[in-house]
């Protein structure tokens, strides 16, 4: 199972809208077949590893990182691929809430006279699928936002300058993370101070992460780079449901518009993840800037925080990590659980859960 | 000599003006005497070890963290005693840059004929004696400078709510490093906002580090904690030359007063510090606030920074850590190295060298 979840992982970001799912055929003690939900979600990973093991699959231990779907869609049920191929018991690490499969996947198997065994590793699986379940049971994808500051919370000077704060070896972990995730979303105010490319580079990738703007009026320069690479890597804008025809030169240029709604002026970021979650989106990565990054913690559907701090100090004029969150009291203010603190380079690399 | 090095550091903060030294007598492979430079800096380390030794340190090994002392002050210089007792080896962690001293005390040894070996464990000694090698050679204490704020860097709440962003873990933390340092310094402002004891309280502590703070006019409130507790343990008020007879109510209620350079509408942090190390002090740890911690950082004078984060957000409007420093490009930004980080509690807390 331990193996089935490393190669399920190893989807994670290529696979949307499905789960990245691992699975290992075992007959008589060798590994017969091993394959993961192939890059775009399918075929999914247990027919990829029947069709390795071949014969061998007749009684046979199948190994899944998540329960086997029990549903008819572009390919027939893994469920029932797995009775035809006569495994003999299938051990599945935890079951899958899509109200199509739900239990659905494990009778299939169990009226067929499968050993099935559910629940190894369980908890692991959960924080692997975390994003498929996100975007099913809440209906947004899985956040995870970066702050890449100073030790005094700054992530530029006030003139603007932010490259580089934190060391090439932070800098490489944030590509890392990127390509971990579906998409990559930044503000409008990021777009216009740094023009970035947002995609993953020198880290092998050949699927890049949709890169994801939110932008209510759509004030971004016309010739940004985003836009100028939208036919090679997709750019989706989160605008408000105001935006009209601002959104046409977007969308000549090969940008998606997302409708989002927009509340007390601003764009409701609860209402972006949900249009994301639509699309297909399961993991998204935001990057910043301080307005976003503050609507989402205000929103509380941040689920990871990532911070990569610098060791100097920049003052009180720098821009801020977090823009203005209007909390007065320390009991207001969104509290996360350190799960892991890493030197990376020069630069101290800390996650935090929520909850 | 580790265990010389380890005798000598329980001094922390106990022997300003001197040294904090341990040394270590061995005849035959047994320990005959160890003793640290006392409390108040007097007895030093060397004659307690040897009153322990007594006729046993007649052809042994003596142990020290620091050259002895070669001057005629209230006690013979150590040299000398080392010499009458009739040891045989001195070894010796580093040597004193006292000009006092400076390499007489071992001159003092091998005229005597003592065997003399000098630089078993340098740079832990060098570090250890930070404080004073930084009062004589620089004319100001060592100043670490403690941070405790937000994942975006903010101390508190608009509101001044403070209480607690870190965890108790974290501030028994502070405690322990306040037990460390001759002295405890913080700003106008945090006594203003906070009215704190700054005393070391829980560790069994018998020696408090004095309390000093920075304000130019003394417009601080006349009955804070600090003016109540001065004659139990030491306040010396930093102000500014210019502040004439306001010193007087603060005087008589025992505070002492330092009288230091304004530049720029501002007090010199570095003529402070030279107050205070004209004084004696050889360590002061500061606790901020935002406008103390900058002006530190600007002048260059933070030799270590403690950084606690507490894994929540704040938002802009909450008080900076560090306040404006003026800083446009970040290769003006003071750096610093960072030489450790561990979780402490439910926070971070990291250290971080000058240069």
């Amino acid at each position: 199972m331990a193996l089935a979840l490393s190669l399920g992982r190893r989807g994670m970001g290529r696979v949307w809208p499905n789960p990245a799912v691992g699975c290992v055929i075992v007959k008589d003690g060798i590994i017969v077949g091993r394959a993961r939900t192939a890059d775009g979600g399918r075929p999914h990973a247990e027919p990829q590893a029947l069709e390795q093991a071949g014969e061998r699959a007749r009684g046979a231990t199948a190994y899944v990182s998540l329960e086997p779907c029990a549903h008819y869609g572009q390919t027939p049920p893994c469920a029932k691929t797995l009775v035809e191929a006569g495994v003999a018991r299938v051990v599945i690490a935890c079951t899958d809430p899509d109200p199509r499969v739900a239990g659905q996947g494990i009778k299939i198997l169990q009226d067929a006279g499968i050993e099935v065994l559910v629940g190894v590793r369980e908890a692991e699986a959960q924080r692997d699928h975390a994003g498929f379940f996100s975007r099913i049971g809440v209906k947004r994808p899985w956040v995870t936002l970066k702050l890449a500051c100073t030790l005094d919370g700054r992530i530029a000077t006030a003139t603007g300058e932010s490259k580089w704060i934190t060391g090439p070896e932070a800098r490489r972990l944030v590509h890392a993370q990127r390509a971990k995730h579906d998409a990559v979303m930044v503000g409008a105010g990021t777009v216009r101070a740094d023009d970035p490319s947002l995609t993953v580079r020198d880290m092998g990738v050949t699927r890049q992460p949709v890169r994801v703007v939110v932008s209510r009026r759509l004030d971004l320069p016309a010739d940004c780079i985003l836009t100028r690479t939208a036919n090679e890597v997709p750019v989706w804008l989160c605008h408000g449901e105001d935006a009209g025809n601002r959104l046409n030169p977007w969308a000549e240029a090969g940008v998606v518009g997302i409708s989002c709604k927009v509340e007390q002026g601003q764009i409701s970021v609860v209402s972006a993840l949900e249009g994301l979650a639509e699309k297909g989106l399961t993991r998204v990565f935001c990057e910043g800037g301080g307005t976003l990054a503050a609507s989402l913690l205000l929103n509380d559907v941040v689920d990871e925080l990532i911070v990569f701090s610098a060791g100097m100090g920049i003052g009180a004029e720098g821009m801020p990590a977090l823009a203005a969150m209007g909390i007065d009291a320390l009991s207001e203010a969104p509290r996360f659980n350190l799960t892991e603190v890493t030197q990376v380079g020069r630069d101290i690399c800390s996650r935090w859960s929520r909850r």
